[in-house]
């Protein structure tokens, strides 16, 4: 893989800041699972200092990096390597150490607000610190620079490439193909809108048998994994070898916790199978955000809420959830695909998740480009919400502080409604190889891992995102695929 | 506290390198409490490469340092973190990066090697693993110079300023007193050797709770402070609002976890209560092991082994464990207080505990002296313990396997000696003050943390050890007081 003199020296002198990306990532973990409450300052003053080192030691590559540039006959992993340490220059050189640690620090503080805001469901006290972030953000686009729109800036960190002008398109042509299947799923009563489960109580201690049974069913790793709780789940790894996801237990409507674990195994199956050989190196990540949501939405929702899938899971459901035992596979696969218009993106059907998406895209876009305040943004969400959907959140909690993601990032959500565009396309292409049904219904993922491996995950990031899309699907990212999977899907 | 400006730059410049070592602390906890067990070379990574950037940020305080050292007109605290840093420095200048780096590399591997080799009792296993660290640890001490013995260069890293003749010494006072105070118990009734409740199974979930109202008892912040579960208990800290202990939950004799639990709080609450102006400084750590060792076996013996303590916590054993209600207070207090030598030293009695340290320090003598190979530990520690006691390990696990810390630290078991020294000693003084009897009852433990912050905790590490005997207890390590208070208590 690595072959190169220059490379491999870069590679070694990279460690430090490997070792500091990956000290981060677990005070990060540690912040959502375990941190008591009043260490927020602490774990603040940690991170930002961590960050600034991570800036300084990353600059001591820079001469071994030009070096490398100038090399013409690197191969495709070396070249990669190459394109991802020139983006992380760019970033670290054009943001000050100042403004790092300040952007850090204040997302610490502004997480542990937010969760409290978001118990008390009063977007009050979390105001002055989401002003905060956004200006930070304002800030850091100024100095990364842009064409076009201050977002295009933000949008590059996570997805490279892509730019609001390509978002517009993508959504231009995904909402009104969602709204058709919608209307018509909405008129049939295939796929009804509530079901008694929604309102079923469950046992935590039982749940969390499920949700083991769940990742065991998927087949992860017990010595390189582990599944922990947290207020909004998600996935970190501070190593290929240490991969972990969390899930959330709200106690009623038991599919939000099966589909957070699934969602967030999507996420570290991709991470547990980048290339070995990419070990301590800055390939070892996902091509994009874009993509890390392509595998997440992939297993939740194309797997996951398959019939099969439903099949599949009954007999733990019925060992652990009494009350479950009354509802055949149908009816389960029902359940598992209610749609109906609601308040929380994560909870959000198919067909109408990518609505929430838009939403706070369009929210992003504006706030970021100086054409919406803070303070108006309860009222607008809200007022959204009733035009995509003819619903009103009745507070805070259930609008525009039901995510984590305004504590630390902006540019972040398009990432879902680009994983989704994407899982459609592997659909599309998986399925000229693979018999998705049948491997699910018989709990052999093997295939599937193993194609997604060969296609994507060994990859890293060797790849840009858009280039990874055209190599290993075909082409860029179309939506097409996707609403004909959920027309299949919906109204076949 | 600090006034002085170039004392107020050193603090300033220190915080990378206390981010790096909080950062370290929390690898440590995690490695112990929660890391998949593949990741163990991954982790060994990343802490190695910590360890150097500590190093290397440590060496950017060296001019301010001297001239610190310079200023004639410093307070208290001031030369204390001069002190404090002389003695880093010292440390990272004399260790080559290498040698840094292979030792902290080994040490994460030893434990996961110990781990598995304790659990299948299989001292083979960790044989090539505990020579690697003996002979690192043989390297440590050569390249930090000592006088008489290279085990001093190794204690003074735990203790300052404390060697193998005032070890010797007061070993040579403390065993022969215990034998006198042991032999008469034996000969006795009153501290029976046996007790029903030791053979009694427990729940762990029920076990869990009572281990929290321990905790609750103790009145340890909630905000600031957590519990969790590791094979070998220990006490952490990411900064001083994030303070974390482990129990362990062996199914049998509630005792050994519920006096963890109390032990590691006592650990806790130094570090709790260290004087905040000391925060992101290196003066923000206890005075020494030993000092630090004195606070968990105050709190485990002087008062979690009382009759009080038996009468206060009966109530909440009664609620979780109905097996404990045929026993009354005195049969408590007695099952708390069993007089039997026995192979685990974490689980020895009052009386027979530092027979296991005088074993280990004679040990690590031999071994750090090169008087002794590794290969012949294992027959001459259960020579050693047929000799003290006329038992004979069957296994390993219950003998040289049974204590982690061969895997990272050469020079810290005496400190649980030096510990219970001082414990001795801390007793006598705080009688005078305060009715520990009357407190333990009412579990008011207020007034006994006030003297403890008062003399002890909020200096943090402003004074050597040695000093901080003298100016707070009135002396230097005396181990009378020890005997004083088992004489009166075991013999009483």
């Amino acid at each position: 893989m690595f072959s190169n003199p220059t490379i491999l020296e870069l590679n070694e002198k990279f460690r430090p800041v490997w070792a500091l990306a990956s000290s981060g990532s677990l005070l990060d973990w540690d912040l959502e699972v375990n941190m008591p409450e009043a260490a927020s300052t602490s774990r603040g003053v940690t991170m930002s200092q961590l960050t600034l080192l991570r800036q300084k030691h990353f600059s001591e590559l820079y001469p071994l990096l030009e070096k490398a540039e100038r090399i013409t006959d690197l191969n495709d992993y070396e070249n990669g390597l190459v394109r991802v340490l020139q983006r992380s220059r760019k970033y670290f050189t054009k943001i000050p150490p100042s403004l790092l640690e300040e952007e850090q620090r204040t997302s610490v503080e502004a997480t542990v607000v937010w969760r409290q805001a978001r118990s008390k469901s009063d977007f009050k006290l979390f105001k002055p610190y989401f002003e905060k972030v956004v200006a930070l953000k304002i800030q850091i686009a100024e100095k990364l620079g842009f064409e076009k729109h201050p977002y295009n800036a933000l949008l590059d960190l996570g997805e490279e490439g892509i730019t609001v002008d390509d978002l517009d398109l993508t959504f231009s042509r995904l909402i009104p193909g969602l709204k058709k299947i919608l209307r018509k799923v909405m008129a049939e009563s295939r796929f009804p809108p509530n079901h008694p489960l929604e309102d079923v109580k469950y046992d935590v201690e039982s749940m969390d048998r499920v949700n083991r049974k769940v990742i065991e069913l998927l087949e992860m790793p017990k010595d390189r994994f582990r599944m922990d709780v947290s207020t909004h789940p998600f996935t970190s790894n501070t190593s290929r070898d240490d991969v972990r996801i969390t899930t959330r237990y709200e106690g009623v409507d038991f599919r939000n916790t099966m589909y957070s674990t699934i969602h967030e195994s999507g996420h570290a199956i991709y991470e547990l199978q980048i290339d070995e050989a990419m070990d301590y190196t800055q390939l070892a990540n996902g091509a994009s955000m874009g993509f890390h949501e392509s595998q997440s939405r992939f297993w939740e929702n194309i797997i996951g809420r398959s019939r099969e899938f439903a099949i599949l899971i009954r007999p733990a459901l019925k060992e652990n959830l009494s009350f479950v035992s009354p509802y055949d596979e149908e009816e389960l696969y029902k359940y598992f695909n209610l749609v109906r218009p609601g308040l929380i993106r994560v909870d959000a059907d198919e067909l109408t998740y990518n609505f929430h998406i838009a939403l706070r895209y369009e929210l992003e876009k504006k706030l970021i480009g100086g054409k919406l305040a803070v303070s108006e943004l309860p009222s607008i969400w809200n007022d959204m919400m009733d035009e995509y959907f003819g619903i009103r959140p009745k507070n805070d909690a259930e609008g525009v502080l039901q995510d984590i993601h305004w504590t630390a990032s902006f540019g972040y959500f398009p990432s879902y409604s680009l994983g989704n565009v994407i899982s459609g396309m592997i659909w599309n292409k998986m399925r000229k190889d693979l018999n998705l049904a049948e491997l699910t219904l018989k709990g052999e993922f093997g295939p599937i891992k193993e194609w997604l491996y060969d296609k994507i995950h060994h990859w890293g990031s060797t790849y840009a995102p858009k280039d990874l899309s055209r190599r290993s699907l075909g082409e860029g990212y179309n939506p097409d695929y996707l609403l004909e999977y959920l027309e299949q899907k919906f109204s076949g």
